[in-house]
């Protein structure tokens, strides 16, 4: 079978996604079958045992929070014994930053796709430092989360509401990819593109000037606090492109901080996995490659959806987070067309003459060619509580892909 | 005279100053010699009887905005019998995009120059469409003005005040230059950083959170309200330069809508004029170059100071805005560190391997290479009354130049 039409079609609904940011509400109010002492994680499935230590830590934290524990040990015998159930963000329409825990009080982005009807969520970003997505739960971390649940959360939840348009996070991102963002670790004019959207709203429906000003001051301050609600643009993209018969195009990439696993659109629920890579990068004072967890989160999605890696043509400032060249970041992107079966119709590269960025990354290309994705993202200490140590560049085994590859030519007949 | 060690004199001044926006006032308080009924506009002087239409058409809109005048005819029998008195911004550390005028009453951002003490002034922004900086003075233009100045500028004066840094706009434009901005006519990531570090100030000290979500909404929706701040940080940066005995550094371009004129460091306070050239550009639906007024405003402060059209490789996008390709716009940029004397050291370029803008036009490269400066610009209509009809690039005749070396040779020998 040729999957060449399939993956068009893909690729098609891929692009024409229109994912608008609705509204802020607890996960489990909108999350299906988010219930009792559940939590969410990045990456393909995995559980206690084998969870690396950040997201165990994260665990832990999240335990914590919701008052299910009250001492690390207490935490992980709960979590060992299956008294806290386990289970993929990408299992519930949901993505995750890093360990990508999502717990069932915690506040979540609302993502509608407009075009093709279904939505996707994400928690609200924490910004830099000591925070519970690489791992960290001391008091401040929990502290922090308390405030951005219980007082920011419904003030973005009524802000939203008051939006007769909410936010089109599509044009947001093309608008981003324009001002030097490539949507995965650089996020800083789209971040400050978001404040400027709720600025306003979220000063009419303050319950007071004090809480309002602190809100603009936390997103204002976090050039990350767009990341969140673009991965859930993203995952609203590439669930739109996922299920279409024959198609060899990849709908996830996604990792839990011990294994990388994948997606593809005609293979259904099945997540193809190897173990993690172990990001190159640069590292924060104090730390070093030997304090590295191997690649962690969802935020993956952004490649697959045809930005971050891949757009890093459009952001040649990031190499002085994650190390490089300019020259670096403009090969990336060249090489990603490789893979890739579209060029981008609404995310374009100013400086690659308005091209548009590799979109669509198809399973055949990569093992043909031996062309792994290639991923930016941040490094987590390997232990729990400590945090993010650095960032960097990985690309995940080729070893994934040509097993998925497999599969496809069992189901379909090779391709 | 050699004056290369004047004008790395010079330039170290230029690229050291740090300017910092410490306030908002009105500009009869806060600049010299402004007093009765006085205008400031863009550019060299020149009188109301060769004032270009949106000069005139901007005098116009600031005698009615005063009260000195109700009809178009009494405003310009003012103008023109000396009843309103015109002066250069430049004259009064003052600098003004397009027309330019600075009128008593308006408010001005007080920008400090904390390396060397200077100030330097510049009206609010307007925004785009019909507004008295493009010679527009209807009704519409004149409300806005009363609401930017009698309601948003004590506000913003307020959250300034409460503002122990201040806003660094070097660090502001540093970090602009690497979000596609050039700071010119691209200031759409400044804008947004400026809103950033404006909006919890201006929640804080606002008397009502409606006028808080109007100032948040004037200040968002506008993409060049950073322009002014920008421009008078630019001015600071400038004459900190100006006044260095024997230097050729061009320390002042600036335009009036019928003159070009430039004022050199190691000159005094003379001005070489020329007529002022018509931009090339891309033109709004139904307007055509026959409707452009040549070049006008002080807005060329910024490639004066490194930035600009001298930066346009930081910008690619801008193409979309003043006509040509992002080769054209990285062209632009190589082609100016032939007349400049030194890589700017705060401002730099990601996709040039970070080197520093251009920066310290030198009056002899200009003349012996045959290169004139670049710069990129709105087009206002030629006729008083109708505002922006485009906008381009403009390069300034050599002659201005020629006369100005010519002048330097006769003062300190030849060069």
């Amino acid at each position: 079978m040729d999957p060449s039409a399939a993956n068009a079609q893909a690729v098609e609904r891929l692009m024409e996604a229109r994912p608008v940011l609705r509204g802020v509400a607890p996960a489990r109010e909108v999350i299906d079958g988010f219930d009792g002492r559940k939590l969410l994680h990045a990456g393909p499935p995995i559980d206690w045992e084998r969870a690396s230590g950040p997201l165990r830590g994260a665990v832990i934290g999240a335990a914590f929070y919701e008052g299910w524990a009250t001492s690390e040990d207490e935490a992980a015998s709960m979590a060992a014994d299956g008294g806290i159930e386990l289970a993929p963000c990408h299992h519930h329409r949901a993505v995750g930053p890093m360990a990508g825990i999502v717990s069932p009080s915690m506040a979540v982005y609302v993502v509608e796709n407009d075009t093709h009807g279904n939505r996707a969520f994400s928690t609200l970003n924490e910004g830099y430092g000591r925070v519970l997505r690489y791992g960290a739960y001391s008091p401040e971390v929990l502290e922090r989360l308390r405030f951005m649940n219980d007082e920011m959360a419904p003030v973005l939840q009524a802000a939203l509401a008051a939006s007769d348009a909410g936010i089109d996070l599509r044009a947001l991102l093309a608008e981003a990819l324009h001002m030097g963002d490539e949507g995965h670790n650089r996020n800083k004019a789209g971040s400050i593109l978001f404040l400027k959207h709720l600025a306003p709203l979220v000063v009419e429906v303050a319950p007071s000037s004090g809480l309002a000003a602190r809100i603009l001051r936390f997103l204002g301050e976090n050039a990350l606090s767009v990341l969140n609600p673009v991965m859930a643009a993203c995952k609203a993209m590439a669930d739109a492109a996922h299920g279409v018969e024959g198609s060899t195009l990849v709908t996830a990439m996604a990792r839990n901080g011990t294994d990388f696993g994948i997606r593809i659109s005609g293979m259904g629920d099945e997540w193809f996995t190897a173990p993690a890579a172990t990001p190159d990068g640069l590292y924060f004072s104090g730390f070093s490659s030997a304090d590295a967890n191997p690649d962690i989160g969802d935020s993956t999605i952004t490649e697959t959806a045809g930005i971050g890696g891949f757009a890093m043509a459009a952001a040649p400032a990031i190499v002085t987070f994650v190390s490089g060249k300019p020259s670096d970041a403009m090969a990336a992107t060249l090489e990603m067309y490789e893979i890739t079966v579209a060029e981008h119709r609404h995310f374009t590269i100013p400086v690659l003459d308005f091209r548009g960025t590799p979109t669509g990354i198809d399973l055949r290309k990569v093992v043909e060619l031996g062309i792994a994705p290639r991923i930016n993202t941040g490094i987590a200490h390997r232990q729990a509580g400590v945090g993010q140590v650095g960032a960097g560049l990985v690309r995940p085994s080729l070893d994934v892909f040509e097993r998925a590859l497999v599969a496809y030519a069992e189901r379909y007949g090779f391709a």
